[in-house]
């Protein structure tokens, strides 16, 4: 007899031991059969990296009724694909992704595992959703966002979403007020000014470690950062096309470029 | 006294050695001051990942008048960063990559290195093209893309780009024929379907080796795909905004999401 359960896909970036994972697999167990593939290591900031080489490995440390349990020594990119192109005898219905811990607002999407995985799924076509919370803690307070996760992911099961794109879902951390709602909004314009500074590595030698400053001049009132910082939870529909529509016209003046250097 | 040549600071993915650095190179010590700072192994399909641990390195290896080359155990990413935010007194007037063996146009670009060095560097405003070419031959022929090259690099150089955009220009393989010209595209809709494959890893146990094969259904004539496959030059205008601006409206739906489910 066919399941009739959605079947549902969890990864994230973090780890399998993450906090926010174990919450999201929480609170989707009641809405499907669940298959969890998480990362063996932390993997924030591996953006859309796969394993190419030969050593990617997947071992089964949990399995139940609707229910079973992977880690996967590879990237949040890899755990996707091995999941739905190896393991699962069929495509899921949904990849959920995190929940993050941290950020994956704004310019963040772009180093983001979380994000890439939710993206990787969506270029198949299948629905896709990346959750992440505005705050890096390890025991970060997640139980706020119980509601709108649920809620979320249960009118992606029954509504379903426009082919090739996923949600980015972003929550505001914990503050005394609730949450004023949620907002569709665009990625805000920002970026990472990096500081380096001399370090030790293991043996002894020496070694850049990387520190940064986010900074966003993007003072839209449509973006997912103000929405965070407004105590919003914010939802951009997130695409894979990085062409920027807007200045094909203007690139046209490449189109003679031999002749005119000639 | 000021040095009024530009700046150009080169980086790549498939390593130190590989023939098309060294031709891109060889292509950009005429226009510029010009200083590479290259992976040490091969960094391909590591998207747009950065080192966040405490064990990046880079050390020059080459240093002449105009000229200073340096290898980044990072990825390619990394060393754009380390590059202006680290070793370099001023920032870039520009920053090109590649030349990659292999192709970066359609999806590939979500996933290539040689990509993301070109976009972090447009992030903080910086003129940058990653250069691909369509064969993943270690030994393959660059020299048709010589004139396009130096053309290509001139323009930017003296006109600029856009705030926020990078150029993905992709070359066919050497073929009988010359290029038809270039051609302003978007990039593809296609995905690659991986294939698994079981094997051993280098202690002996059960491993991974990913396979995959190159589908594309877009059949616009628009594509990046389109052009490389009809012998033209491909040029991407490519941003970093991932909004899927389009679907904005749609996704209203999910602003009462939590009301709707209750």
């Amino acid at each position: 007899m066919e399941n009739k359960k959605p079947l549902i896909l969890i990864t994230n970036d973090d780890g399998y031991q993450a906090k926010g994972l174990k919450k999201l697999v929480s609170l989707m167990r009641p809405l499907g059969e669940v298959v969890v593939i998480s990362t063996e290591k932390v993997m924030s900031a591996k953006g859309h990296s796969i394993t190419t080489t030969p050593d990617l490995t997947v071992r089964l440390v949990e399995s139940g009724p609707d229910y079973k349990e992977y880690i996967c020594n590879g990237t949040p990119v890899d755990c996707v694909k091995v999941g739905y192109q190896w393991l699962l005898e069929r495509f899921p219905d949904l990849v959920v992704s995190g929940i993050n811990h941290g950020s994956n607002a704004s310019i963040n999407v772009i180093y983001s595992g979380t994000m890439a995985a939710a993206i990787e799924a969506c270029m198949d076509g299948i629905n896709a959703i990346g959750f992440s919370l505005d705050c890096y803690d390890l025991d970060a307070d997640f139980d706020h966002l119980d509601g709108y996760i649920t809620a979320i992911t249960k009118k992606v099961l029954r509504e379903g979403l426009p082919d090739g794109i996923c949600l980015n879902v972003n929550f505001p951390a914990r503050s005394e007020e609730p949450f004023k709602g949620l907002r569709v909004c665009r990625q805000a314009k920002a970026k990472w000014i990096e500081v380096y500074s001399e370090c030790l590595d293991e043996s002894g030698g020496t070694c850049l470690k990387l520190g940064g400053k986010f900074i966003c001049e993007d003072e839209g009132e449509d973006t997912d950062y103000y929405a965070l910082k407004h105590n919003f939870v914010s939802l951009v529909p997130t695409h894979f096309d990085l062409t920027a529509t807007q200045y094909m016209d203007d690139m046209q003046r490449f189109e003679h470029v031999l002749e005119l250097e000639s």
